[in-house]
């Protein structure tokens, strides 16, 4: 019965389904999936399959809060339903992903209406890497008729720089693009910069592309303000409970495609950016301080962290 | 008669000839051959051959300080001279070429003896881009036995840092190379960073290949020694009278060799990374903080102010 | 019907009424007599002449925290009430009110008392402007018998400070003052800086009288202690959903009477001090961070945000 | 009645109980004895026994935060429950005391699961006095197999520093000591540092042995991650209204037996480090920002504030 | 025969004459009509009237560093001198006199050429006060056809902003005025923060005008460039020999014409800018680190340690 | 003939000599003994025994800046000479260390004059070990009337901190003793931190009894002046060729007599101070900056680097 659920873990594994948003709604889809499929005679039998589907999607990757998230709620949904009956628990399970899947489409919506907000006229904005939550809220406060100038890191080893000033230009924004390192450079005359996330912690920390953390640092001494933008769906529970935030190490070729014998190449594909280092979160609760976000899950997503 | 000084001009403007030494060494040699072939009859006709050389020379780069300090020692022996004949100042230049070169030389092994005792046994170096001063030190380092390792950024745009990866690994020191903008990530293992210098402002101040500054903050931040290694005939003494420190603006196409249309890419080769950031230099002198350099450049190079 | 509120919003505007505490008491009055002369014979028609009374007076001035959250809290108040008539609308509207009133009072009162804790005997606090939470609790601590001096800055434009120091005077409070650029020179000999809020972001940072994060600034750098005094319902939620932080500019004329033709003068009536330089606010909820204190607003005051 | 609360609290008073945990255990204890005893006949008067138990415990030490909580949750059980016969009182007592002890252990437990997470294995790990919360999570992550050093200072003047090395040392795990003002020497190749807790304020600062806030300083200025490992029950709801954290003054013999006449000898047992040097609180709750203390407070221990 | 002394420092005692460079032009004319009109016989008599007629100089300012040092100049030439007739040594006067204001005159131009180099087209500068060194420097900078806008702070209590903003407005230079504890707010906004000197001290620190050091406080914050603009002759050698720099306190009435009864009031007329706040001195050498002063004044003016 | 070079190496080494000034002072009069009782016939002979003595002598101690430069003044005479006899030599080398003695104690009263007028009335001085020249200073500020406290660290492991506050009390100061690590606690009450040094290196960082930087560190985060007092001959010229500075590890016996079996126990003597926390040196050439030493001592002591 689980066979939906194998199969998208697979293409999850293999990067055919690549990004925070769109892992989480094919695990999410596949579950509802295999649900609809269940032989389960018992809610007991039912919830054991469940739990098997959630262990295989955790698998695909070392840490994807999102879609992990997504699992634990429907999981939440079920262990806390009084209903008894496999009809009525797929039916849980249908509403619960359509309910993940709305909640994250209005998040996305919302937040780039409260961050259109904080776009300046006549000002310059720095992000780093490529986020669509970021793009969307620039190009949402573009369509509101601000004016201002994006500047793009190109985004080593991968490039997603580029894909960021495409983005940018395609919707009619003054675009500059640098290679990372040329940040600091051009710091001081940037009015904002704001970036993604692919994580967060308990402790306020952002886990983001590689070179985050550098930047926000330049930002941080020519006093420049410094936004993440993120669903808050992004929390990672597990660092709650002591985990390390996972640092994927990707391959060396995305560095250098024939490296000379004998050299090693570390490629971390993410670093950690300290709470000191955010001016706010923006989600979809409004601008929030990264101190306090254990707090803000406690109160909005509780069962995260069941 | 300034034929030699025109050959060599255009071949640095058109890059064949590259690189501070080359292009000093380069430079001198034409004074040299043009003083050869003069058909000045006076002293003041010499004079005002040697001042158009070196405009001519000044001229095919907005700054390269090694160059135009050759040029300015070799006008200063021949003014300070009170010889008078013709074949006598030749004699002069010829001496004066002769002293630079060989001084420039003995700085770069002095420089090796004195920083590679300040590399540390199983201790782990980082450097940005490629500086043949810098990495001469690494081997003079790993000849008298240290053992150490080293980390090279990749140096975007042109992977300069790949040179140095690849002139380490000969060398038989285990290197590593990220990409720039890991330079934090990696900051709080790294013992001592050093990196080479294009130029030295008169406050203290160091320019060299981008994203030195953004490295020299990162080690700030993590209480990591950096150093800058470099000859004192770098030292720029345009700045001293006000100039701004020259950041050179290279091709888009280093970046990327087919953006959309509509993008501006920004390409400087340098940043200044300021003397508060830096332990020390090492230099020729010994290792000196970049605070008391105009005054070591009084007391040892004071034609330079001429 | 809504005359008292159009005859309040005309006072507000012309600066007759001043001082939040003053607005906010003033609307709410106001709003309690419009509804005691309604003419609405519905709910709906009640509440739709309550809304447009709102929007009167938020009107009045660009931001006033404390002023909208009373309002605020009023028309909570009628919309979570399942009452129906008219009267029983109005006789809410009165108890709202009074409740407001009697919190802003108990808030004051016991601000004075957590706060005069705080003040330690032989100690020296330098306070900027003028507040009359900071000077009430500082009052209280005389009274308590703790002996400490007062710094005062001359707060320029207008001289705020002048006012504080003949409260403290009259106190019995030995009394400095200084002009505002010298806060930094006697910084290293201040034991404690306190100093109001106009209104606080969802970030946790402090809008307040212009120089206060300069003072904040000196007080970070010699490790003086700094903490706000304040209701916390001078927390503005517009800042939650992404607007910034509203800073009214004021008359030229405050600044120079009669400057040079061609002369700009500007005039920003606060600044913003952020999160990282506040040690605590002092509140009637207790010592708080100001990283929680959305956290806080949403437990203890949560109609604010509806 | 109150016999065994007064026998506690003599001993307490004269040091014969000591640490935060052993006197808790004691007070709590000496108060279940004492309920039992009761001669009470009314909820009043027993209640009026508890009242004065409580003052008596509280009086015998300046600060004891976990001791003070535990009392507070007894008192909240009783005040909060509407049972009324005397034998269900002193029932309520011994639940909760039970309560109390079993979640004080897990807790400990708990901390010690979570916290021996963050204990990288090949790291060093430099900790400050004697916490038994610290050495219990050391222990955990030896067992687990981690393979990790410690350096412990000294902790002058009695020396706690020792004990932990023994600790240390019995658990097979390698020690290194070092005098208290060596730690900046060797900051630099330190990856964690973890100590306990005395008390925690309203503000997220902590009381701990005295030289915690310099270790953290230098460990901020280095970027090493400076965590706090204890129970939030150490929290001080007075430092909530106002009051300073108590600093215990201990004799000066501690320092110098025979020190020469007119010697004035300072003797803090404790220093406040500031919420922002502390990456983290490790407890109970997982690990969270100082900075969300209050509010982590007032969800789990709400009685706390009564 | 100290007539012209005497008077002369009759009017500098009663700030007839006001200004470092007004006041040292004075001092020196007096003491060479003083020469003029000597009796001494000798050349003993001589130098013991000239030792009295800079003791009567020095006595009418606590602190005047280049009225000082062009006395200590005559000294020097008188003292170095073999000549022995007065005539001779009245002629050394007049010459070193001469000298003096010459050098003070060219120091002045050579300044402005190389300041006004700093000065980049569409920039911001942001200065403090009144200086006639800096308003020179941005007169040159606006006639060599430099596009530039100045903010002044109004400089409490005597407002010598207003007289740099006229100055500027007469220049055709865009001019914006703000109250001094505005700094910090348009801080970001500011390309260049340039000030003048009351004094230099011997450790590289800068007295200027009471707020002087706010603003490079918040300059530095901003990663904002903040130089001095100053003569070197403005170096104080007393502070070389251990004195403090000495705060000239000015009159109350200054900050309020009718204070209340026991108000105290303070009026230091300057602070100290530490030399890690200052990018560089713009001086008649070049621009150098504050850090190199004392060594650039052995170099340059030896006879100032006489 | 070296027999007396012997016998003082022996005392040196043996620790019979200690402390910088004896150990130098002991050499010194073992070279000139030496000299007296040569058998050398010829000037070249007599230079051989010379420069024995000179390496018997710097073998003592790894490193001693003072000692190694007093010998090196005597040989710089030497050579520089151009004297031939025996008899001859001999007395340059008694000439050459009369004066270096007459210049060490004129450098110390001169030292203690200049520093003396740092201390303010009424101001707090915290000190850390014990330094023969920092004591002469206070003394001497005592002398000349000033009031003031002196707080002394106890300085572990051999509390020479004892031995300062032994020697103010018997001179009249109030004196107050602190462990070490309280030394962050008391720090905002301190207004000035002196210490002495053990060596002064190229860069201008100071070595002094471990704990030194820690103090400085936390001075530097209090805003209170931290300055260094030394003689400058305690400069080391061998860091200015690349040498590390020599940090000695002691005795583990000094830190805890019967330690735990496979306890490790370090015990450095010395740690760094960083130029950066320095405000000023205060030496015999008055206040300088920590920055310019190599250029002060290229001024003053240029045979240092021969």
């Amino acid at each position: 019965m689980l066979k939906p659920v194998l199969l998208t873990a697979e293409r999850i594994k293999s990067l055919k389904i690549q990004g925070a948003r769109n892992v989480a709604i094919a695990a999410i889809k596949a579950i509802e999936a295999s649900a609809k499929e269940t032989k389960a005679k018992t809610k007991k039998e039912f919830i054991r399959e469940l739990f098997k589907a959630k262990r295989i999607l955790f698998a695909t990757r070392e840490t994807e809060p999102l879609m992990r998230n997504a699992l634990r709620l429907i999981v939440a949904q079920i262990e806390s339903s009084d209903k008894k009956k496999i009809v009525e628990l797929v039916e849980i399970i249908s509403q619960a992903s359509k309910m993940f899947l709305k909640d994250l489409e209005n998040s996305k919506k919302r937040i780039a209406e409260i961050g259109a907000k904080r776009i300046r006229n006549d000002s310059i904005i720095l992000t780093h890497c490529h986020s669509s939550t970021v793009t969307h809220l620039l190009k949402k406060a573009k369509t509101e008729g601000k004016n201002f100038k994006i500047i793009c890191t190109e985004t080593r080893p991968v490039f997603q720089g580029r894909r960021t000033a495409k983005e940018m230009l395609e919707t009619g924004i003054k675009t500059t693009l640098l290679v990372d390192s040329a940040a600091r450079f051009y710091m001081n005359r940037v009015d904002l910069v704001i970036v993604g996330a692919d994580a967060i912690t308990s402790e306020g920390n952002v886990i983001n592309k590689i070179g985050t953390s550098l930047v926000a640092l330049a930002a941080h001494e020519a006093r420049t303000p410094f936004y993440i933008v993120t669903e808050l769906l992004k929390f990672d529970p597990s660092t709650m409970y002591g985990d390390y935030e996972k640092i994927e190490e990707r391959s060396p070729k995305e560095i250098w495609k024939d490296p000379p014998k004998n050299l090693t190449i570390k490629n971390p594909a993410f670093d950690i950016t300290r709470r000191n280092f955010i001016h706010g979160i923006i989600c979809e609760e409004g601008i929030i301080p990264p101190h306090s976000v254990i707090e803000v899950i406690h109160r909005k997503y509780p069962w995260i962290f069941s």
